[in-house]
């Protein structure tokens, strides 16, 4: 077994996985722009990383950078687009129709990258038949059922919180493999259900920290 | 003016920021059990970063460490904490109660760390008056106005897309500093005035990164 299958049959670190997105939309828009090629050390600029910071976080997808040269933008977006799973079409159900089911279901940016939701569910009665976004929502009721009978990629929760772990259990059981929590809560799950929590504090803390640091720079300039 | 003088006028990096919420996060959690130190390769390995880059992002913020001792926990969280600036109160603002804007209004968890919004307002006169989490719906022509009256920190848009850019002009205008944007458009803002996004896509991608992953190990298992 070679370093890099190793690497592979490792996982790749939380840390890497979490600047993948970013490299992917910054490639994107170098690509648009018609630019062939970056070194690690413009993309680093460009995104405040170190330059080794990113030559390590590439080297876990293999070697596409040369010496001197450094990366060709179309083959390295093209690897990150497939090594994110972007060529493949997502299934997902979503349960919760209150606020943050609404606004999950309509947000149109992810959409065109192949992530469908093909059901909703709620455990109000009074939304039962009421269509979201194309959807006509179901009892929670039914969950069990629509499992058994679709292959489901992704399970997202924007349920109350008091029940966001029961909702979780139960999309476990019915074999799907990747849940999406919107519930403020941290959810257990085996090893092989992968869980991605939307943290909307940590957006809202780095913004917090920009305007500190804002005020701390006009008042030393005014000092 | 010294080198640290330096970096701190010129701001700091935001692939640094962005990973001050997980430290912050990590930290409260090895404070809460009672760690009392830590070195940078506990915490890189924790977080998946190397030691190199976590002793370069904290050093940004002074010299917390000592060489083969670590980190003081309790000292780097007060000192992250302060850095946050979640020692302070923040005074926002909510533009837009469609199902974004409940589902923000009604996010439990930044409350208790001292973000509290303050008023509503929208563009929907049958909306007026009705409650969303102890404010009143304003139209939003009122904007302005309650503006001049109150200092606000952060104005967040919760708008349908068409309507995001102008409103961040209104807030701009009323000397809003900071904004925090969930419509999927980028937001023109002059330098001094900072805009966070917020990335559901970026959430999502890394979801279906991580099935893609775990399902080309269990190939590579039964192969």
């Amino acid at each position: 077994m070679s370093l890099r299958d190793m690497k592979k049959a490792d996982g790749i670190p939380q840390g890497v996985v979490s600047r993948l997105p970013m490299y992917y939309r910054y490639l994107t828009e170098l690509n648009q722009q018609g630019t062939l090629r970056v070194s690690s050390s413009q993309l680093g600029e460009a995104l405040n990383i170190t330059a080794a910071q990113i030559r390590s976080d590439l080297s876990y997808f293999g070697s596409f950078g040369q010496q001197g040269y450094g990366y060709r933008v179309e083959d390295l977006l093209k690897a990150i687009t497939r090594i994110l799973g972007l060529d493949n079409e997502y299934h997902m159900v979503l349960v919760g129709a209150g606020n943050l089911g609404k606004a999950v279901a309509s947000y149109e940016n992810f959409k065109r990258r192949g992530f469908q939701i093909k059901a909703i569910f709620d455990a109000n009665p009074l939304l039962e038949g009421n269509y979201l976004s194309g959807c006509i929502i179901q009892p929670v009721g039914k969950l069990e059922e629509y499992l058994a009978d679709n292959p489901v990629d992704i399970g997202i929760i924007a349920t109350p919180r008091e029940a966001s772990q029961q909702v979780c259990d139960r999309f476990v059981a019915g074999g799907v493999k990747g849940v999406w929590n919107f519930s403020p809560i941290h959810l257990q799950a085996p090893e092989d259900v992968i869980v991605e929590h939307m943290h909307l504090t940590d957006s809202l803390l780095k913004l917090s920290f920009r305007i500190r640091e804002q005020a701390d720079r006009q008042e030393s300039v005014s000092e």
